[in-house]
């Protein structure tokens, strides 16, 4: 164990071909947030490009929009969630932490007091 | 959704870093099979010197023996798990068909009839 407890490794994405992930929640609570895919990709370090690639594609694979533009307005506008973007994305999000804890109780189950297998 | 239905990909290492797998695991079974390392990695269609390495750093990194040189015997010795590696190795199979299984029930929980949002 290298003198550490042993752990794992959960990797979660939707598409067998993934894409749809963490990240791609993440940018979307941003957009939420903040009215804004450019403000949104700022946050997270990420190019707008690249943001607005990443939310094409899922909406190229799921079929339905995720954001749409916000005309006008003291801004000039903005991105916002559609209500059904919003709806995937809470599916998403409760589907994700429930399969996290559900993983987190089994590895406590399967893998008890690990570190006392050391030798 | 491209026509197709909505799926998601799951991957379940042990480590943070991971170091054991699906691949680790099928490894094992096949050794405890064939007591040969070196058949279980042909079955495979991987090097005797890869099988060897991915054996030796779950050792490594678990801190016991996995497997253990069966000397003698009509061929001469061969490969076989050792009592804590057989052990270890069926806490892991529980672990991740359990793990698969509750996630494929939350995914059609959170995502039922999916392909219906198609428009």
């Amino acid at each position: 164990m290298d003198g550490g407890q042993l752990d794992y490794s959960l990797r979660l994405r939707l598409g067998r071909d993934p894409f749809f992930g963490p990240g791609t929640a993440d940018l979307m609570r941003r957009v939420d947030r903040l009215c804004s895919l450019r403000l949104a990709a700022q946050e997270m370090g990420m190019a707008y490009s690249k943001a607005w690639r990443i939310l094409k594609e899922a909406e190229r694979r799921l079929g339905f929009r995720l954001m749409e533009r916000k005309v006008g307005g003291q801004d000039g506008g903005g991105s916002v969630l559609t209500p059904q973007g919003r709806d995937f994305l809470q599916r998403y999000l409760s589907f994700q932490r429930e399969a996290y804890d559900i993983t987190d109780r089994l590895f406590e189950r399967y893998f008890p007091n690990f570190t006392s297998w050391e030798e």
